[in-house]
């Protein structure tokens, strides 16, 4: 048995911090992928991360180990998607295994408690604030409320592709760092999440992504070029937050910025899977 | 475009009067099931309501009709489920219809909204009480708290499938117009949710729902033998709330009671599909 958990794409965002990591968190948009993170545990003499066939350091992935068992494992994830991406994932890797180590130990944890305690992994770590949230429930997500319990409404949307290209990493912690432009970024969040409440559709989440993006300065010069290029084939798109890779509706005009990625949007969320299954099956249309 | 909504069973419940519908509802545990309601809407001269091909009195959805749109519209339902049979027919009809709406008539509401709106049509018509919350994100799930918002968690579990024999109509208006029977419902439904949340897993979900099931009387003799038929195959079974209809793990043993129908678990909830798109693509392991 492998469990799955959905990458997640962040079009615009609030950050709230609080000494308890359960406040904090992000309010925001965005969607879930079916490119994500599919992680198996087993029993073994040390704890031991393994991404994509080797050791790796998972920061988040070891706390929530720790905060949900003290017993030694060996987690093995595959990543469909980059890390550093602004994909989220460091909280697919969290959440997949989180639920593996549910599912492989017994724990008898419900999936809002499996999820509590990734998002507490992620914000305690510094690798993200609204990923676990935002792929709770799959979909193209609004969140009202930051951090536990998670406040998320969806967009209803049929069954489609989100294509993307990504450049290269960009650090999360790095980036939230600086408070003045936190501040700044904050207002362009509220306005933004004011705004797609009064008008809840897909193309407004697209529209209103690329303003932030651009609003906060958070795009590079590269990767407007490549939203620019996918609105010259009518194409709606923007940058994942917070990652140097860019999200579209459409795949033309991305192929000369590098690979395409296309990846259904994931409508069923964080799941177990028998072993063989493709996450994809349960998406593609 | 169409709009798909799962059918829910639910295994156990404690029933929550209000004169607010928002605040009407029920707690308790149940599952969404890939066979379901599946709705299309044009427009039309005067509202209308189809099932399975015919003209229907379907209450519900012509009430949720009523409470998003002025407009006449033709609604036609394809039901993979029976009526009255305790798997959420009426609250999957009206679902998929407000997806449908929405998608059609450009409503711009969010999923939680259209939810809520299908909630409100389904407790002030006496058609059910948590089918609309219970659906709401699919899987297997735990309603802790009744009404609007929603407050639902999930049992984790794989891919897997639901065998069941449907006997006949149960009125679930009538049921719950017996004061002294409610408060004998309330009370075992209450042990076992504190059962549950104590243990939270599926076969321990199957357990709860089968002593509710006979601790209430609910369960009919032609049932209960169905539910110890699938146990001397190995099987859980129980019955689903409220209709005459045994649902169960494995098919073993219920062949002589009926036509055995199989469904996989819903993990994905109500949702868009594109035409000629099957739900159960979604679905199946």
């Amino acid at each position: 048995m492998k469990a799955f958990a959905p990458a997640h794409i962040t079009g615009f965002f609030i950050t709230y911090d609080d000494l308890d990591p359960l406040r904090t968190g992000s309010c925001g948009a965005g969607l879930s992928l079916a490119d994500g993170a599919l992680t198996g545990v087993s029993l073994s003499d040390q704890t031991e991360v393994r991404l994509n066939g080797r050791p790796a350091e998972a920061s988040t992935t070891e706390a929530v180990i720790r905060l949900l068992t003290d017993r030694p494992v060996r987690v093995e994830t595959r990543l469909g998607i980059p890390v550093g991406g602004g994909l989220g994932a460091s909280a697919a890797g969290a959440v997949s295994t989180a639920l593996a180590l549910n599912a492989r130990l017994g724990l008898r944890k419900t999936l809002n408690e499996l999820l509590y305690a990734a998002h507490v992994a992620e914000v305690t770590n510094g690798t993200g604030l609204g990923d676990v949230s935002g792929m709770s429930s799959g979909g193209v997500e609004i969140r009202r409320k930051p951090g536990v319990p998670f406040d998320v409404d969806r967009i209803p949307v049929p069954p489609m592709f989100v294509y993307y290209v990504h450049f290269g990493p960009v650090s999360t912690k790095a980036v939230l760092a600086d408070a003045r432009e936190k501040a700044m970024i904050n207002a362009a969040g509220r306005r933004c999440l004011k705004a797609l409440l009064a008008r809840p559709t897909f193309a407004e989440l697209m529209r209103l992504s690329r303003s932030f993006a651009v609003e906060t300065g958070l795009i590079s010069a590269r990767a407007l070029d490549a939203v620019e290029a996918v609105e010259s084939h009518g194409g709606l798109a923007s940058m994942a937050m917070l990652g140097d890779t860019v999200f579209a509706t459409v795949p033309g005009g991305l192929a000369e910025f590098g690979e395409v990625r296309r990846a259904a949007v994931d409508m069923a969320g964080p799941r177990l899977l028998n072993d063989g299954h493709q996450p994809d099956y349960f998406n593609s249309s």
